[in-house]
């Protein structure tokens, strides 16, 4: 195994968040599922975003929110996902690399726009997410890019890609490439409904050995082993021999492994605003991390640190300094190793 | 005089904003004027958004922010403005119309993108702003809607205007129209680089009484009387015998007219965040205030309270519910006249 170039490289739907407040009425009036990711067509799109109040835009996709959160804990990381040449698309790409993310796949000449998601973030601090995947439908084998993923210490994959019908082709090239190359690949499930659509191939990745490292929250991993109690979720979770981490919101996170469960509280924070990408940036610490040989625990609490400061601000992308809120807490990453 | 159907018509630029912090050495590199609004071309725009960090989009435009302001206090607003039918102009007229803005200015259908301020916030909380005009370079007389500017008790147009080639001769058009149907006009002096571009048509425009309120910061006000003594700057502004409102940031505002002045603190903040649209938002406070009869003390103070709001968060546009606020320090406005 050589040295990496990058400590992650994300694979994951591309897309630019639109989020506005919206009160617990306007769910129940557009029978919206709170907390989760509903996907919606172009007119759907079109009537939610007639409907929404004034919205702020920023960059957002699951696994580049991750990619842009290891790179702001001072790591290297890398993404692959697709936009159009569009507006929304230029957006995307500019925040990404103005981030310091590897951004090179190609964008999409004609086709679908590129994708949003319409997030609604209620008082209480939850987002609803209803995301048009739009340019996304187009990620496909030929975006894989082998060097770079054979450069990544850890390829990331989101769940959601299993939506888009050409991404799991890449996902699989990628996870083939990565592990001829002696690296490791990790997986999260995204969202509760997800594994719903695709409990089995999720089940078969694991089991397969085509990953190595799952992320999951507590009603994620309920709906993989579809049962309603956690402890016996994390029972079968250890069965399935892959390194685990489950997070639990202000309960913090269990790291589930075949010999050992590790219990590790969340970071503190002052106040709850939106919990859009904390999933996303609590992989970008632990996944970090790991990359840079931090032990088990420190991974976790690297990733809980990360979640803490994204859900005190609108928007998935960090605002403060991760690296050095890392160094603050004892946490700060070694250099390249 | 009839009963109005708005209070406010703001007539202004139509501009989305590209917010992201940067740090002073930035400004300094890129030769950029600090708290300034400088205009920039298609080219300029393009390298000074490859150079900025992740940003945040946020509909913008001074008059705009104005406009809703107004209607978040409470009372009704229209706005006129120039975009193109691209996605950019797609999101601008999206949020003024989701806020209770009455917007219906044809969007252009070729020609120039819709424009877009590029704003860097410094850590001290002051924003710089660097606008290319785009589309709005085709707003003119025709967009003018007569009876729109009829039904408003207030016209109000942002000095910016006198950038865009035929913008004036659309405010001209306004003014008269407002004139003749006893309604009152206002301007903002915008920035004080635009001052010293147009100070003898700003100073014509007062007059002529083509306009009836003045409002301008600190800055823009030496600017428009070419001194460095606020005190004898103050006075040439009482001489014009127009209704004058100038702020002093954390020293409150200044209300002056031919008899009297009125000194009104500013509201109390507890974090400098981001000041863009301090000055958009005092407007509407003291507007809203004026077209609904309120005392010109209690005008000041809806201004301070809405401007205080506006820069404790990134963006121009109301996050917190004004009208709440203003009723919780007893200057909720009264139902319409």
């Amino acid at each position: 195994m050589t040295a990496h170039t990058f400590d992650l490289l994300g694979l994951g739907n591309a897309i630019v968040d639109v989020i506005a407040r919206a009160e617990e009425d306007f769910l129940a009036s557009h029978k919206l599922r709170k907390g989760a990711m509903t996907l919606i067509d172009q007119t759907t799109a079109d009537q939610l975003y007639a409907a929404m109040g004034p919205a702020t835009i920023m960059s957002g996709g699951s696994a580049a929110n991750t990619a842009v959160g290891v790179v702001e804990l001072g790591a290297r990381a890398a993404f692959i996902g697709k936009i159009r040449q569009d507006e929304i698309g230029h957006i995307f790409a500019h925040d990404l690399r103005a981030t310091g993310v590897h951004f090179a796949t190609p964008a999409a000449a004609e086709g679908p726009a590129t994708a949003r998601s319409f997030i609604f973030v209620t008082p209480d601090g939850e987002r609803t997410m209803n995301t048009y995947l739009g340019a996304c439908q187009n990620l496909g084998p030929d975006d894989v890019d082998e060097p770079i993923v054979r450069a990544a210490a850890i390829v990331y994959l989101e769940g959601y890609l299993w939506d888009p019908p050409a991404a799991k082709d890449a996902f699989v090239k990628a996870s083939r490439i990565a592990h001829a190359a002696h690296r490791r690949v990790a997986l999260s499930l995204s969202d509760a409904f997800c594994v719903d659509r695709y409990r089995s191939e999720f089940l078969h990745l694991l089991r397969s050995r085509m990953v190595d490292i799952v992320l999951a929250n507590e009603s994620e991993l309920k709906a993989l082993y579809q049962t309603a109690d956690f402890a016996s979720a994390v029972e079968a979770l250890r069965q399935e021999g892959v390194l685990a981490v489950v997070t639990r919101a202000h309960h913090g996170s269990l790291v589930v492994t075949h010999s050992q469960t590790l219990a590790v509280p969340a970071h503190p924070i002052d106040n709850l605003v939106d919990t859009t990408g904390a999933g996303d940036l609590f992989a970008a610490g632990f996944l970090a991390g790991l990359a840079r040989g931090v032990d088990l625990t420190g991974c976790a609490r690297l990733g809980a640190l990360a979640a803490a400061e994204i859900i005190q601000h609108i928007g998935a992308r960090p605002q403060t300094g991760l690296r050095d809120l890392a160094q603050q807490n004892g946490l700060g990453l070694t250099s390249m190793p």
